[in-house]
């Protein structure tokens, strides 16, 4: 048994590039960094693949848990409302099993980012180069 | 004449109350590590203050400089169309004059957040966080 972990790095989605972009190059950060991490990528709406499709990109993967992140700075409808019905999950009990090759796999529901001292970091750093 | 720095953060807004939480804390966190700065808030929508609200709470502050910071993950329409719109500028030209206190000040629209390293890694700790 593999102690693989799948992240799938939820994004908004949007008419525009840059979210799936952004996502994109997120994911694949997470993937570089941590090497014991399989990550894929899935949309709420208006990009793919969806979220959906994000979660069956574990096929084949060995993974032994997948852990859904959303990629949004604050709780919302989105995160409250509508992500836990694409995943089939509540806040309130954040975890279910998906079928992944046939097997079970626990998947479990994050926090979004949050209100933490790195984005204040990076805020004041864009900040910071918006005068240069 | 002073060097402090304004930091106008501005924020999606939400009906729920998470977002203007999150952003405040940032905002809060902002002016704490960096006393340099005047931080102020403005939501886009659904909360309150505006960013032309945000804007106004400069008076009286000193401020030699503004720097609207959109606390978005990605650009979007939302930051390259009606944010811009609100605060009277364009991604071309991203500067412009503003009256605090009757005193010509320059404001300057910053980029979003974008695909840092500090948000993979953030956004791996949240993963974790949730299978503890």
């Amino acid at each position: 048994m593999t102690n693989k972990i799948g992240i799938l790095a939820m994004g908004h989605g949007s008419s525009l590039p840059h979210n799936k972009e952004v996502i994109t190059k997120i994911a694949n950060m997470i993937a570089e960094k941590y090497p014991d991490t399989v990550v894929r990528i899935g949309f709420m709406n208006m990009n793919n693949p969806t979220m959906a499709e994000g979660l069956e990109a574990f096929e084949n993967t060995g993974v032994s848990s997948i852990i859904a992140v959303p990629l949004f700075l604050a709780h919302g409808v989105h995160t409250t409302e509508d992500i836990p019905q694409i995943l089939g999950i509540s806040r309130e009990n954040r975890k279910r099993t998906v079928k992944i090759n046939g097997n079970d796999v626990t998947m479990v529901y994050a926090e979004p980012l949050g209100p933490d001292p790195v984005i204040a970091d990076l805020a004041y750093r864009r900040a910071i180069e918006a005068l240069e």
